[in-house]
């Protein structure tokens, strides 16, 4: 059988290594999918620097729109990334039959909906393996793998840089920037960091992994997006104290009202396998009703990583084309109609547990007034640690951090208790509030 | 669509808890799969407690035969177990032109060629996810999420018991023989937990694993297997005090020459992930040349975990029995005539590093006959542990612990020097050797 031809649109990181992994394991592949598969056309801006990624034997554009024209391509890679042009062009591959394999999250965060609805009446399939987690087969797992389960919850760290970040803050002691330099270095972290480190990037993988794991719309919008900007080395460390690490987790929950879809800092047990992931590595742990807690650990970026699932879907599509397409497995796990319209609770009615930091005058009453608030408005106390002034402050100093992990409790419970902390003249500065996951 | 009927043959633990999970999560399942899916038939010798399971709603027989032979009926699971009556029933049951899904990995790891053969002649798909490691979708990622890669290693926990029992020596400092029987009252080992302890069940696994990682035929009479017997409490405090822990894993590795397929306690370092999998919790390590390091962890078995592969299996089979028999995922990953006829290598030829316990004189130039012996082979030395008698004896005592770490070495050449080193007259014991992992 003649080998699936494939179109690739942007050959940068990930599209070089799809090209690379394609060709040095070609032969296992073929024995897998059987058939070959090649990347026949690339298209990208920069010709050039296609040209010497590709060689002589493909044919390279600088228009991505005479790929998508090409009656022999029969799967099209994107690998543009963003809203615009990439949005267009998986459309109209869409449009000219082309079934589509795309890394491109935030797209599909965004714009899921319309690009599944005209994949699903044109017949073909658009795959996303490389959208989450990168090599890790998470998408597969939720999708396929888990498929008997009633999902409880989902908890990831499912961004390399912020986790790397993280990493470093706790082995070194260091602060928040210091690291990010570093990590910038080390080319870890972009030039603008931005959409990593304010958990935009996360927020857009817990997106599609809530609406695969709980038959919902893709709805961004909806998220709550918290990065890991404001957290200092004090707060790891007192979480260590307290036999806790502080994770960046993309959670999404199915609640008596409503689904939960949030992406924050977190205390995570220390002895949990995810609380021991470190550097760039992702891991996605699902709770499912009958298997229970399931984990998933790998690269979450990188080029051959990525590549690992972008050839894993090119490979899918291979072997299953030919299946009734009203019955293959559906974009978002569920038959289209058959989504549900169960609501994405707002955090103000998210219920968790918390972590406080209050800076504090070192004066008699002051614990007493603090849980006072908290008896007040229901929120019971797991534990306290109290610093000795000294510590914090330096000899002699009159201001002390007093810590307190909460039971769980509702958000907006939490924000009005923490506003009238806020107000004691004895609490010093900012409260900082850090919600903690048991994942049990 | 009318939904997809559903034979099941042997309704014990698994098969309760199949019946069950597909009732709760109906609604979940159908809106998943595009069609209900319905257990309407169940044989079992024991009706009156098929009976008690399944209601006046399904069908119950003592015949599976009849199961098979009603037309109806789209898919057999056999949860049976075994080679005899199971092997002949799954043959039938493709000859009848069903799909077939079954958990049962003594069976295919001995007999997968024959029923694999046979199933692809007929068009028909076995599927046995729930064969290795329970509700952890380790043969789908294995099979379908990895498929870019040329897999490098695999190395797993994948029986619960062995887990369990490893577990509790080192929490407790308890030996073997006590912990077993404290497993036994547990329910997390069997009356007859031969299979379990001496590493067989781990070895039906890894075979299975083996093939689909490598292309190569099920060849469990070629895998080597050790269980867990002669461990003692000594060797794993030994280990820890050295930095790493000691599990049951299955490993099958791709060597320059052949495949390697075994199953042993190995020492691993106690900083990875999977040497912090405790109890009967499960976890597989994979590796491959794009992707690099993946673990999957979960619950290896169980009613409801296995449960959930089982059903995972039928909403597979659901979802693509339309697509073209040649071409869908083949029931070893590689299609049935790319099969590499790469051998396995026989132990005596596999490349691993160790730990040698001696129990030796405590006496001058001890462990310069010993460090000689080893330099005389070329085997070279990683680490020493040495005792002091009165530590290991008692006081007074004249014999001594003497610990060594190897780097890596044949299987063979460690055999003939320990043989040299035994027939030392100051080695006053059967020496202990465990292979080590570092698995980075």
């Amino acid at each position: 059988m003649k080998p699936i031809q494939v179109g690739l649109l942007g050959i940068g990181t990930v599209g070089s290594g799809t090209f690379h992994v394609l060709q040095r394991n070609q032969e296992e592949i073929r024995r897998r999918a059987g058939r070959g598969i090649e990347i026949t056309m690339v298209a990208d801006l920069d010709v050039e620097r296609a040209r010497s990624v590709v060689g002589d034997q493909v044919q390279v554009v600088n228009d991505a729109r005479a790929v998508i024209a090409n009656p022999d391509i029969d799967i099209v890679i994107e690998l543009i990334g963003g809203y615009g042009v990439a949005k267009a062009l998986v459309l109209e591959a869409i449009a000219a039959g082309k079934h589509v394999v795309t890394a491109n999250k935030a797209l599909l965060a965004v714009h899921g909906t319309e690009i599944f609805a005209a994949a699903s009446a044109k017949g073909v399939m658009v795959a996303f393996e490389a959208a989450v987690a990168g090599g890790i087969p998470i998408i597969k797992a939720l999708r396929e793998g888990l498929t008997a389960n009633a999902i409880q919850w989902i908890a990831g760290i499912i961004n390399g840089t912020t986790n790397f970040i993280l990493s470093e803050m706790r082995d070194k002691g260091l602060d928040f920037e210091v690291v990010l330099k570093e990590a910038q270095r080390l080319g870890y972290a972009e030039a603008d960091p931005t959409f990593d480190i304010e958990g935009v990037d996360a927020a857009h993988k817990a997106t599609l992994m809530s609406a695969i794991a709980f038959g919902i719309p893709v709805q961004f919008d909806k998220a709550y997006v918290e990065g890991i900007t404001k957290l200092s080395a004090a707060d790891i460390r007192y979480a260590e104290q307290l036999g806790y690490r502080i994770k960046l987790l993309g959670i999404t929950k199915r609640a008596a009202n409503g689904i939960e879809l949030r992406v924050h800092p977190a205390l995570v047990p220390a002895k949990r396998l995810i609380a021991n992931v470190e550097g760039a590595m992702n891991a996605v742990m699902v709770q499912g009703d009958a298997v229970g807690t399931t984990l998933y650990y790998g690269k979450g970026a990188g080029s051959e990583p990525t590549a690992s699932a972008v050839i894993a879907d090119l490979v899918d599509i291979a072997r299953l084309h030919t299946a009734d397409a009203a019955q293959r497995v559906p974009h978002l796990a569920f038959q289209p109609d058959e989504m549900s319209d169960v609501p994405v609770l707002p955090m103000s009615q998210v219920v968790t547990s918390y972590y406080l930091r209050l800076s504090v005058s070192d004066e008699a009453g002051v614990l007493a007034r603090v849980t006072g608030i908290l008896a007040g408005a229901g929120i019971s106390i797991d534990a306290v640690l109290q610093r000795e002034a000294d510590e914090v402050g330096g000899e002699g100093s009159t201001h002390t951090d007093l810590i307190i992990l909460t039971h769980d409790t509702v958000e907006g419970t939490m924000d009005r208790a923490i506003a009238e902390m806020q107000a004691l003249p004895t609490v010093l500065a900012p409260i900082t509030r850090i919600r903690k996951e048991e994942l049990a």
